[in-house]
């Protein structure tokens, strides 16, 4: 009987071990090549999950999206969703500071790819609308409109996440805290 | 007498062909030869003042940077000079939307390259300082510190423009200001 390749798994594995070298040596260094070192894999079967570069950072942007959700619904188990929703976005640690890197280059390379700048609304579509069922559920004060205030908390944490990236001593995870939080005392919810 | 070449005209002079063509075009238009081919210079005098892909970018952003400060500059001269400092950098309209690739492209070739990264830091130090200086002199309330509030503005505006990119039909330009204006009246100023 022929062995029966489970692609859904290789595909984790393949995205696994792309996470662990750009976590662990950046972007650059995720290669058909790398990724098949670190596999096991030959560098043919890597290239049937991923064709070059863009494909690359294409599956990294993936995972940072799906570890940002599943830390979000972790960490909401005990309430306050709204703050985490927005919290697992910042770059306040190690590994948060490689999904940052991997964001900024993907919106770098998606500025002039259309199908990477639809990957992109898409995520922050399905984020805009999980902040803003969150703000409703917490209750926001009257007047206020939802969607617009998620909108205006994710720019908060994006910019947050530049500062962050680029100058990590001024922009401590402290300093981006305290500044969500003021930012979610004054719409009553966090 | 041998013709001298002022390099600070021709530099400024690249710079303008350089913009003219991202603007235009977009950022992946703009080589060597396309410059060359705009202001009737050889490709190995435009090849002086940026020797690739790289100086081009690095030349991009540094015009951005330029234009959003003079900007900044003209519109604060009947007031509001926090405000200007902060609007300038909305991509409201379609030159500004051009700078934001530009600046999004930077960006992420700067999370992997020390010496862009720094560039980045300088630009975004002095929009900081500028921020809190106006801050302080529009008067901030009690226990608010101009720095801090300075960043938490700067991220505002950073995140509000990689929305305004990435989905132009949903954070117009009105959405934009509306919510930067939300924010500048709850800190007193604007």
């Amino acid at each position: 009987m022929p062995r029966i390749v489970d692609h859904e798994e290789r595909r984790a594995e393949v995205a696994a071990a792309v996470w662990r070298i750009v976590s662990r040596d950046g972007l650059e260094a995720a290669t058909v090549r790398r990724v098949a070192a670190e596999t096991g894999m030959s560098t043919s079967v890597v290239s049937h999950y991923f064709a070059g570069k863009d494909d690359l950072l294409r599956l990294a942007f993936r995972i940072v999206v799906d570890r940002g959700r599943d830390r979000a619904i972790a960490d909401s188990a005990g309430g306050g969703r709204t703050r985490a929703l927005l919290v697992t976005a910042l770059p306040v640690d190690t590994e948060r500071r490689a999904e940052a890197r991997v964001w900024f280059a993907f919106l770098g390379l998606a500025v002039s790819r259309p199908d990477l700048a639809r990957d992109q609304r898409r995520a922050y579509t399905a984020w805009r609308r999980a902040v803003a069922a969150a703000l409703r559920a917490e209750g926001l004060p009257e007047g206020r409109d939802a969607q617009t205030e998620a909108a205006g908390l994710i720019a908060l944490v994006d910019g947050l996440t530049v500062q962050a990236t680029f100058a990590p001593d001024r922009m401590t995870a402290a300093r981006q805290l305290a500044l969500l939080d003021e930012r979610l005392a004054e719409l009553g919810v966090g």
